[in-house]
């Protein structure tokens, strides 16, 4: 993806198979033309195919995934069975030589096939995403074959080039890639509705299959095995007080040992019981994989912490999860954030890295995926480039908390209506956000030195003791983007600020301890990775903008 | 990390704060020398400290994670109380002077402190991580603490240059990164165990809860609700057969639907149940999450296939979970897989692939992370920078499973004893993968077709209809690191091979819609993230190269 294209002589080679791909042929600044008179295998799926000529020969527009563009494909009858070919979703593996077309035609290059190595054919009235136009609702029920419209591999493409930009910008400015846990049995803020990760549902129903096929024993059977062994016992008391020989005391140890294991397997078997074990009322997790209660995490910046007071800097990107009942357009039960963590850092550095990151996205996605920002301002957001264009080149406006709220204030004094009251203290809702980055200033905002009652107990509080050194960057179409803020460094601070939320020690003293021993002034921010593909590409769902959607009543496949 | 260090004339600033990386001064190819003079600010934790000239000055080994190397800070008792700067562990941030050591030493800069900026102490007596020798093994129990030593922070660098490698060789070759799902409703082979992802048991104990500060509403309760709405509708139809005024039915007609709603809540909460749903005796998931059984992902090629079968070029690089009670240093319940789909690839061009990516990622260590492998061949594995040598500049042996075993039979004739027996059809075991690669070849080998009875039922069934299309690489140290096979693409073979494996078919109807429309040749790998961590760095547990290790009865914090 990173490299430019030019005009050089021959087409890509596909490096591990033999056919090329359509992108280094249609993307090039000639269109292709210059590479007239090559022989070149391409594979890839028909978008549209028709017969011409009267059945003598057919046009396929076939599209490989590697860029928006189509790449024409001519096939004679007598090369092959043309009626296979042109159902839209066929595959086809072809083999021929790239001519310039008549002029006049749109496209500069097309190929003229001498030979079809492979078809997988498509029978059209079965076929589920016929041409027609579909909606983005209709294809979610699609799951496995929406990759295969113009709209979700265009997202993919652009959702691949932001994943090795945020590589790649934290790589250049050398942050470290921190793996942090799925599996976790910390709970970030104290919050968040939480999936559960057990083994202990699977193992309670194993055992209630072995105990259909082969009942528990009862307490008579170990009682009469109790029997069997206290008899045995007093066999070998007898043989031994009457000094009898030695393989008559050997054998009847012998059967006492085998008597006390069949006691043994008796009572094991006599404990299994049907359900999810309980002890004292409540489930026993001692007994489940880990040993005891875990769940899918919320964020990894808690762990992550750990990574940056030791090696300065660190981010992590991967999957997170909230267990919410949120049927919105902007949530998910699966989603993946970006999390950042600077030591020696505060809050403006925060803030400076913030930025560039975000400016240097844009800026990616102008540089290497133009043609699939073209298609979605064609077809989603007419303002999307503009909008890249904007955010990669403007310094983003900050003002504290305290000077927002002025300026909502101010703009109800002059007739704005917001359906959420506005006053200082509050939580700045959705509608207040996207009015400070789309009206006010009209570019991006980020809002900083939020009141300590409505944040996180880990964010440092001011000297000012009202807020906390918190910072959330507002873009236009999404209003929040990031969130992030500088730690708390300060044992004794973190630690009321934990009490005085009435949230349990115990589980953060590992996270005490990192302010016990070599504290260290630190700074990190969350960006919702959907979000800024939202942003990104004008698309309204976020159930469209990443390839498998987890939401309530909903995980296909 | 990409940048190779010069030796121009300023040390390179961090972007988003006011001091320089330490591996900007000590990594230069001049040690740091042509430095000198230049005032710079530095943050980091002090390995090594110690007070000099009957407490005049302090010495501190400093380091910030950049690089293996630490920077010798020298601090005056007039700038600051050296006794608390010199306890290991110990975090501080400095200014001062660039110097050039009196010549004999062993570093080429140190820097003289004018100003102490920022001090985290530690009390060495409560420390939990000494300066002494620790083992990986006291680590594994100060999960929080390990980064700050030497070994984790090299393993941290070296996992982090992988994940890089490994996005920029994809990148690189035109793939498409893929996210494919951590919460599955899919099961990949059918096989493995998995965890359960479930909010039953929350959703339950929240009712339970509810229910002790609340009791559920008994029959009787529901009894006379019924008799209130059977009064308050016949005073309605009463007030309408009499003609009676609009207000009176109004307010008759209110309290009939007040009485209704009372009664449906009441109604609501006598089924209220403790304990998890159940519905014909089993447990009711319609009432889970999603509406029906989710597990965590062992795998993500199942899912990653559907893009392949659309964009074409695809990998996946995420975490994958396995509900294993296995004890060993091998093995993880959370552990990270790099997953690579190529359409229109046969398995050639799959070990094509496979050998081009391994070879990389040693080139790339060699090249980025050259001081981070010399602490490795120091302390853990004498060997292994020049294995990643040779694997990075030797062509892989490639041989069929057929000839493997012939080479084991020849081996065991000539007196080599193996624990598992050598026949053709075995699955091979870890001694003879490695037979084949440490002694036999002395370099990487991959093994191809083998019998499809132990294979997995997408694997592609060759001509012979006794072997499928399935390859493993294997290389010294860790044996087998890359397991892949080119798909089945033909509809009737893949189905037929699900139903001799006896696996239902309803869950594969997805899987096999890719069969049934426009399917394509396609083939894949999985690599295990952590194999080659530890194939490079020769650490011997697999729990010391992923930074919050899970497996039975661990999952900390």
């Amino acid at each position: 993806m990173a490299t430019t294209l030019d005009n050089t002589s021959t087409a890509e080679k596909h490096p591990f198979s033999d056919r090329v791909l359509i992108r280094s042929i249609v993307s090039r600044p000639d269109g292709g033309a210059g590479l007239a008179g090559q022989r070149v295998r391409v594979g890839g799926w028909v978008k549209t195919g028709r017969e011409q000529g009267k059945g003598s020969f057919a046009f396929l527009e076939v599209n490989d995934g590697s860029c928006p563009a189509n790449f024409q494909v001519i096939v004679d009858a007598a090369v092959a069975d043309l009626g296979q070919l042109v159902p839209t979703g066929t595959s086809v593996s072809v083999e021929g030589l790239l001519k310039n077309p008549p002029e006049g035609t749109k496209q500069k290059i097309e190929l003229r096939v001498e030979k079809v190595i492979d078809v997988g054919t498509v029978d059209p009235a079965k076929y589920p995403i016929p041409k027609t136009k579909l909606t983005l609702e209709f294809l979610r029920d699609r799951i496995h074959f929406r990759p295969r419209t113009n709209t979700i591999a265009a997202v993919a493409r652009i959702r691949n080039a932001l994943a090795y930009a945020t590589h790649t910008f934290f790589q250049e400015h050398g942050f470290l890639y921190i793996h942090t846990p799925i599996i976790t049995t910390s709970d970030c803020e104290g919050a968040g509705e939480m999936f559960q990760v057990t083994t202990l549902i699977s193992e309670a129903e194993k055992i209630e299959k072995e105990l259909i096929k082969n009942p528990p024993s009862s307490e008579a059977d170990v009682e009469a095995a109790k029997a069997v062994v206290k008899e045995k016992g007093e066999a070998v008391a007898k043989l031994k007080s009457d000094k009898a020989n030695k393989e008559a005391i050997t054998a009847s140890v012998s059967e006492l040992t085998k008597a006390k294991e069949n006691l043994s397997k008796l009572e094991e078997r006599s404990k299994l019981k049907p359900g999810i074990p309980q002890k004292d009322g409540k489930i026993d997790y001692a007994q489940d994989f880990f040993a005891r209660q875990a769940f899918l995490t919320v964020s990894g910046q808690l762990q992550v912490e750990t990574y940056a007071c030791a090696v300065s800097n660190v981010y992590t990107f991967g999957p997170t999860f909230r267990a919410e009942h949120s049927h919105t357009s902007r949530h998910l039960a699966e989603f993946w954030m970006v999390e950042p963590e600077i030591a020696f850092a505060d809050i403006k550095d925060d803030m400076n890295c913030a930025e560039a990151y975000v400016k240097f996205m844009c800026q990616w996605l102008l540089d290497k995926c133009f043609d699939d920002m073209e298609f979605m301002a064609k077809n989603y957001d007419k303002s999307c480039i503009d909008r890249l264009r904007m955010v990669s080149s403007t310094p983003f406006e900050r003002i504290t908390y305290t000077e927002a709220v002025e300026i909502l204030e101010a703009a109800v004094k002059e007739g704005k209506k917001f359906e959420n009251k506005v006053e200082w203290g509050i939580d700045l809702a959705s509608e207040h956000e996207r009015f400070l980055t789309e009206v006010k200033f009209q570019k991006p905002v980020i809002v900083y030195n939020y009141p300590k009652g409505i944040k996180a107990f880990y964010m440092r509080v001011n000297d000012d003791s009202k807020t906390v050194a918190a910072m959330d960057v507002l873009v236009p179409k999404v209003g929040e983007l990031i969130g992030g803020s500088q730690r708390e460094e300060r044992y004794d601070i973190i630690k009321s600020r934990i009490e005085e939320m009435r949230l349990p020690l115990e589980p953060y003293e590992w996270y005490l301890d990192l302010r016990r021993f070599g504290t260290v002034k630190h700074s990190g921010f969350g960006l919702g990775f959907e979000r800024m593909i939202l942003f990104a590409t004008g698309i309204e769902n976020i159930r469209d903008v990443i390839p498998f959607p987890r939401y309530p009543g909903r995980a296909d496949l």
